[in-house]
């Protein structure tokens, strides 16, 4: 079935729209007050990400709450390693915590390159979305890039410099590469999983590309990035890589679509960098702590800076839970009338 | 006095020396043994800051025990919001913490501007050190950015996003400007105080740079650091502005004379970028968990990068704690040969 609104996939696949598509990091979440309630009535934050069910209905709640151009399913980046067979937890103030994690080689025995029916749940609740969906939005698939996943996996929880995950790299780089490899190998197979219960679009999330070197980025990340953007050729595909400023240029030329910028990097320079593909992002979420007028004045200025056409509007990094809902709803509208209006 | 090691200042000065001088950020600290004795024999962190006799002891170690081309002196940057009349407690895993922090304009009439003999026990410290120095290498004076300051000061500890401090940014800009120029006056009267002390050269730390987009960045940091560096010409003046990569060229252009990087920057981009200073850093402080070979091949790759002129070794970022204290010295070692070489 053809979306009825697929602005999303026409900006990616380089088509120029009559407005530009909007949507949000982290929007299916803690700022609405529909998702509180099913939430709560999930045991915890995995029982939700378990439930197809509630899964499809927090997915939704954005695209009739909000009005956005695409869903994106509600699930976590973890599943991935948890299904190679490293169990994590999510403690509702420290965030994820494994209470086993990759320390040594001999860790690798102990996990394995998952199949995506091991991730059943999610690929449910992808038919299940697609379904209640009826074609009104696009729906964004997703994965954590392999070196983010790899993080989590030696670190066994959060950092802020992770060393541990980085030590690994300088002192261990073959085993790194082994572990780097099972990641990307199951993720290819989950995503195209995904694509076939429904997903339109892919997105990766690279959320610790901002802690390596240049080089060290594309030896350890980029390189898996591309190969999993090779292996699923069927849809479009964005890559977000926060903080990658560097790795811009080389963006350009892996088989993605779309590249995601956060804030701290020049629209007019990420442009120039990236001239190939259309570009996703990039307000600062801390501008939605603006008034009414603030939001308006910020994003019209993201809306002239990236122009009219191969630009997915977003912010530059997820949604923060302590956002006022009339703010995203403003950053929205704003979107959909003043890219109207740049057409004219 | 003159110093007997003066290759530090005149490279910062922009003249060639016969080898590239190395220091390292944190080099006065945990890592050292003898550091840990000390600190031990302290109550707590702010004991050992505040005490001029143990804190000139620590600042000394890393000369006489590695072998630096600089002291710098053991201090935090939050001695400032400290004696503006904003207690903080270190506390042992989480960092600072600020029982009470800045809300609302009405929490202003509790700081003030303060004086450099405010700070009387750094003045001090300096003055034992340069006297305990004798000469042999240069001593670094520091303070913090305003804009790191003010985050602290808001925040009322370290956070992962500082939404609160870049919520004040944009609700509050009048305010947050008061605030930024109230830490500006005191940390000009701190550093003066400093000059006259004995510090040699001057290094503002802006921890938190990354995290602004880079039009906030001009408005709320780079202004009072180019305030502040004007304010002091009578020594050279470093700036280290962790995660600015954007704020590069800009920097070009204020009163500064050395650009600190961290190992996120190329260097080669930087060297076009910054045309005009001396370069600091930046390798990743993670390379030095690799093996003593690996550490040698990552440093000559830095020096290689960075040329023989116009470079003081350092790292990109404070040294971990957990580094061993014999690859620090083959980092320091391997710089003081391997640049020597580089200029036959």
């Amino acid at each position: 079935m053809e979306s009825k609104n697929d602005l999303l996939l026409r900006v990616a696949k380089g088509e120029k729209t009559e407005r530009t598509p909007v949507w949000l990091m982290r929007q299916a979440g803690r700022i609405l007050p529909e998702y509180r309630v099913v939430r709560e009535s999930a045991r915890d934050f995995k029982t939700l990400v378990k439930n197809p069910a509630l899964a499809t209905e927090v997915t939704l709640q954005p695209v009739d709450i909000l009005g956005v151009d695409a869903a994106i399913i509600f699930s976590d980046i973890l599943v991935i390693p948890e299904a190679m067979g490293l169990n994590y937890e999510m403690e509702e103030k420290r965030g994820p915590v494994f209470p086993k994690r990759i320390e040594r080689e001999s860790d690798l025995d102990s996990i394995h390159v998952c199949e995506a029916d091991e991730l059943g749940y999610v690929l449910e609740a992808i038919r299940l979305t697609k379904q209640a969906l009826n074609g009104r939005v696009p729906l964004i698939g997703f994965a954590g890039a392999p070196w983010t996943i790899f993080s989590y996996m030696i670190e066994g929880k959060g950092s802020k410099t992770f060393s541990e995950a980085k030590k690994m790299l300088y002192t261990q780089p073959a085993f790194s590469h082994r572990l780097l490899d099972m990641i990307t190998e199951s993720t290819i197979l989950y995503l195209k999983g995904q694509i076939e219960a429904g997903a339109d679009i892919i997105q990766i999330f690279d959320s610790w590309a901002g802690i390596l070197s240049p080089d060290q980025y594309e030896e350890f990340s980029l390189r898996y990035i591309s190969r999993i953007c090779d292996a699923i050729p069927e849809v479009p595909k964005t890559v977000f890589a926060k903080g990658a400023f560097f790795a811009r240029k080389a963006m350009n030329n892996i088989a993605c679509n779309v590249v995601g910028l956060d804030w701290n990097m020049s629209i007019a320079e990420s442009r120039a960098l990236v001239p190939g593909k259309a570009l996703q992002g990039s307000l600062d979420p801390c501008a939605l702590y603006g008034s009414l007028d603030d939001v308006r004045r910020e994003t019209r200025r993201m809306l002239d800076a990236f122009g009219p056409y191969g630009h997915i509007a977003n912010l530059g990094h997820g949604l923060y839970p302590d956002t006022e809902v009339d703010k995203v709803k403003c950053f929205i509208d704003t979107v959909k009338e003043y890219s109207t209006t740049l057409r004219k």
